[in-house]
């Protein structure tokens, strides 16, 4: 068989379909522009449960029950669970894994991770692996912030280019029919590091990563930004939005309206939420509830859909380590 | 395209083959029966760098380079890199993959993560996605002791079912030729838990999720204890290993004798080790030193290899969670 690799980016034979997918998050996220797109949101971020960590569990375990109603297939079909989030050990994952009976592979890449769980989930299914796959993914503020930064009731300032930790969870079910969006072409990104070590300047530290994985897609299928008509990133936020556009341009690619950032959207009170979301959820959450919808409605066409992940870890800062970067892409697109 | 996948075990159509694999480890392995094994032992478990996790970060670097030199494969044939470890967002696996100018998936499966990677290389070669793989794992007592359970300084007491995180790294590349052992299937795991609570029990919490794989391999594809000369595990120590034997037993399996851990033959000193190694090292490094060897050689038929991973995160523990416990297998013979 002839590889379906072209440098980074795999162009599937049997592109996997996205039979069913949701979003279910939390109470700043209800609130925000894109509120009623949700299938669920809660209003107390510990869902009624006794610590914030059981509450982005319920949301993770709410989203892969909706995905699965809206596949219309029953978790003991599921060939294979693919998840992770931002939490040590990805606990959240492996204990909402622990609920089904189902195999199952642990995925970390920071924010990145639903993307790379939907890659990952399209390897398995082109490859002749599986028939149904679940891929999911979640991210929490309260839970994030006091792992990743200062415990919240230090009361910590915001600086302009910090971004808060969407809470909430999405899920999407992959199967070779059954969906009207598709997963054709997936590019698998390269750790990449431009120095930052402010824990707090994550766009700024993933935006080289996500500038790569865009100029590596183009060249890998010879194709460029004409032929998307949105280049979606998953959480750079407002000021990482702005260097991939600024890095972009310094490589002739003057595209900033065309690219659209889930974290930004998502989260747009610039006093409140600094330069956005970021979070698993950003894109998990937003690409189920907003672009998928807009994709099947035929509002939009073919996106290159990128997830965006700061590998940040609190004790290497203390060593004085900077934080790297990572993107991975999909292209969605109705089935024609 | 006919799936692959029966139960939760694929049988590659193509067996991907080990091309080349390391190890590198600490001093306590170096000085063990398999000491003379390893391709290169430390007796600083710092590497003479300024920290404990540099120290991880350096094993890693010669046990990739190792293993691509053992290949003959430059680090730009490589199509995708995966790895992962122990220590929160799998931060030596990122700066790993920093090094390099290649597509990287990051893994979590605890101490099972060097099998998840040889699985998860196995799907991306034999289903035509890439041509050359390379996967890593690594674990090192310092980082994780004071991680996982309390800083060393404390010298905490040792109770006899305790392991000791195995110090070391093991790096594999797989390709669609040139090795003398494939790896004809893999058996991906599901997440179990009986209620294990104490984070120095790890044996017991992963214990029956190996009984589990290994049973579910057998049904899977109808072969049963006779059909292997050896069931390794990777770090379920004297304490799991011994559950492991009576759970199967208590499944009409009476197969004691057949039953070898990696963490047991590494560690065996009871006094200082308690029940024996356990990290990702445990199955990265003495698959790599000991197992691949003597198929290669012939004094060893084929083997059902299993990771184990005990999937424990301290701020759950502290919300009186359970631990779960994962466990994923790969069947590994000469090339014949």
């Amino acid at each position: 068989m002839a590889t379906k690799l072209k440098g980074q980016t795999v162009n599937f034979y049997t592109p996997p379909q996205i039979s069913g997918h949701s979003s279910v998050m939390g109470p700043e996220e209800g609130q925000g522009p894109l509120g009623n797109k949700f299938d669920l949101t809660y209003k107390d971020p510990k869902c009624g449960k006794s610590s914030w960590e059981k509450g982005e569990k319920q949301m993770v375990s709410d989203a892969v029950g909706l995905s699965l109603d809206k596949a219309g297939v029953s978790a003991d079909k599921i060939d294979f669970m693919l998840g992770g989030d931002l939490l040590d050990q990805i606990v959240t994952a492996n204990y909402i894994a622990r609920d089904f009976s189902v195999a199952f592979l642990g995925l970390y890449g920071a924010c990145s991770t639903m993307i790379e769980g939907l890659c990952m989930s399209s390897f398995l299914l082109d490859g002749g692996f599986a028939d149904k796959v679940l891929a999911f993914s979640s991210s929490h503020y309260q839970t994030a912030e006091r792992q990743y930064r200062t415990p919240l009731e230090y009361g910590d300032q915001y600086p302009p280019y910090k971004q808060w930790t969407v809470t909430g969870s999405g899920s999407y079910v992959l199967e070779k029919s059954g969906g009207d969006v598709w997963i054709t072409h997936c590019t698998v990104g390269k750790v990449m590091d431009l120095g930052i070590k402010d824990a707090n300047n994550m766009g700024a530290a993933m935006a080289p990563a996500a500038a790569d994985t865009i100029m590596q897609h183009f060249i890998d299928i010879s194709r460029g930004p004409q032929d998307y008509d949105l280049i979606v990133t998953g959480d750079l936020g407002r000021t990482g939005k702005d260097i991939l556009a600024e890095l972009l341009r310094e490589n002739n690619m003057n595209i900033k309206n065309k690219i659209q950032d889930c974290g930004d959207i998502l989260l747009p009170d610039e006093k409140k939420y600094g330069a956005g979301g970021s979070g698993c959820a950003a894109s998990a959450g937003v690409l189920s509830a907003h672009y998928i919808p807009e994709i099947s409605s035929g509002n939009i066409g073919r996106i290159l859909f990128l997830g965006t992940g700061s590998l940040m870890n609190p004790v290497m800062l203390q060593q004085k380590e900077s934080i790297p970067g990572i993107s991975h892409a999909v292209v969605i697109e109705r089935i024609s």
